[in-house]
């Protein structure tokens, strides 16, 4: 059972087969937020305020902190850049982060600053990345997250992908790392690009769990890249991704859609024990005047079918 | 790979792995429904009719009936009953029906007037069932329902369950009756009276489909039974049981929440190809004002975080 756990100054997660699916909150990351750059780089972190309490208050259970503002020269700006956010958020909600970032002088920078047992965000299967990278993880004794890529690029078959994450595990390995301590991205293809994209996650999630006994990532959001209606493909990614196995994802909480189905398919994979987090937020739910009118009868059926023609059990055990 | 067909007079649908996910309409059945039952009795078929098209428009693959209106003697009413119910939704949509008894006469009644080649639901591992329905099944040449239930009643031990649906499949087997002509229901626990009960229906399903090969339903609800916002389970549950295998389930096609995430899940699932029926149905979609401006800039950062952080592979892919 791989149990990877992070942690802020004052409260620990763990991240596991058998834990509740780890929401790392996303928001925090000026890539393509143009406006959220510029505040960044003149000092002011309103933006980065707000997303932090926002996504803490929607349910995340870390948050992930990225300073890539892309500047002309990464390695002189995002060392502080990244050390400034990261004390920021940290003084001011309580749940752990991620330091992200593709700068290894930021990420050392980040762990140096870190209260608690962040999780670094990542290693790539590349040579001099797994040789930059893999000695900070040893030297401070985090996590890491592992994205299934190489010098080669990102592989199409899902068979290198999974050959990339076990290079990247067995090199953590010689440096002392454990596999607890890696979460592995297999990597999640645009599906209107590539229709096997989820089958190839689903099954490459069930192998780095039952072969390589490691916690799962994903950019989710990525799935659904270029098609109408993405939160409706990442809604029923994220039950499916569970169901496979994948025990966290970097998305956004601020979706109520997506949380919905965290929390539904945390009861659904016994992970929300007696569903008390379920009921706990939805025991007040009414749901819209006519979605009720149009399930009322049904949902009566349901219930009453089960009990009468198969045997009485189920209805008795639920009511 | 297993192929169910099922057939009205003019339309043939295929219940198979690489087919979309079979949805079944459950709203023609007067349990539970009194004011229907009350209808039915007295020859008014206004909300079958009614019942018949909504399920039609909500996008039901195909539509169970049942006309168990729980008279004082089922074997001398339901016959008839069953059989005007059938004739009067076949001659109204195209959709394939299942016919839904526990009276053997009034299966065989139904057999009788279906046009194409209707599913009987159901059969169970009750000796004395399996002896009255099997033989029905062979004569007519039409694919049947089989509830993993016995004499003994429903079993908490999911590897009970399997074995029963072992021995039906071999029952019929038998009588000449193809594993491809059964599709097993393993039975859905309330998920909150029993925390194990989706964990359960995953593997159920995983084997059903490895070991027997043989396509799979469940009466979907059931799941939610005895908690709050029942939707929000049943909409998580549907992705998670096809990504575990399941084919079908009896469910209610008006709830918009359940039949997206059918609608996604086939996506992800890569039996909507190109992902067209998902681009035809929301390609005009849009999101409330709040949820898109809350969005926007995330969706940007996700998109943008793939083509920056991971080689930019996906990023192209999807664009």
């Amino acid at each position: 059972m791989s149990r990877t756990i992070i942690a802020s100054a004052t409260r620990e997660i763990i991240m596991g087969f058998d834990q509740p699916f780890c929401v790392i909150g996303e928001r925090i990351n000026p890539t393509g937020r143009k406006k959220l750059a510029a505040e960044m780089v003149a000092g002011n972190f309103e933006t980065v305020i707000k997303d932090a309490l926002e996504q803490v208050a929607a349910g995340a259970t870390m948050l992930d902190i990225n300073a890539g503002v892309t500047a002309v020269d990464p390695n002189a700006t995002e060392p502080d850049l990244l050390v400034k956010t990261l004390q920021i958020v940290q003084d001011l909600v309580d749940v752990p982060l991620s330091i992200d970032s593709s700068v290894t002088a930021a990420i050392e920078a980040g762990l140096k600053v870190a209260k608690g047992r962040p999780l670094v965000n990542s290693v790539t299967g590349e040579d001099e990345k797994l040789e930059a990278i893999l000695p900070l993880i040893k030297k401070y004794d985090v996590p890491v997250v592992a994205i299934s890529n190489d010098e080669t690029g990102i592989s199409e078959d899902p068979d290198v992908r999974f050959a990339v994450a076990k290079k990247i595990v067995e090199r953590a390995a010689d440096y002392g790392i454990k596999p607890y301590d890696i979460v592995v991205d297999p990597l999640v293809m645009p599906i209107g690009a590539m229709g096997t994209a989820g089958l190839q996650v689903f099954k490459l999630v069930r192998r780095l769990r039952e072969e390589l006994g490691v916690n799962t990532t994903c950019g989710l959001s990525n799935v659904s890249f270029g098609l109408p209606h993405r939160h409706g493909i990442n809604a029923a990614f994220i039950p499916m991704v569970i169901a496979s196995g994948m025990t966290s994802a970097i998305m956004n909480p601020c979706r109520p859609q997506e949380m919905e189905m965290v929390r539904a398919a945390n009861v659904l994979n016994s992970t929300d024990a007696n569903c008390y987090n379920w009921i706990m937020k939805y025991r007040d739910h009414t749901p819209s005047a006519a979605a009720d009118a149009a399930s009322a009868g049904n949902t009566t059926v349901a219930a009453s079918a089960g009990g009468r023609r198969r045997g009485g059990r189920a209805a008795r055990m639920g009511s």
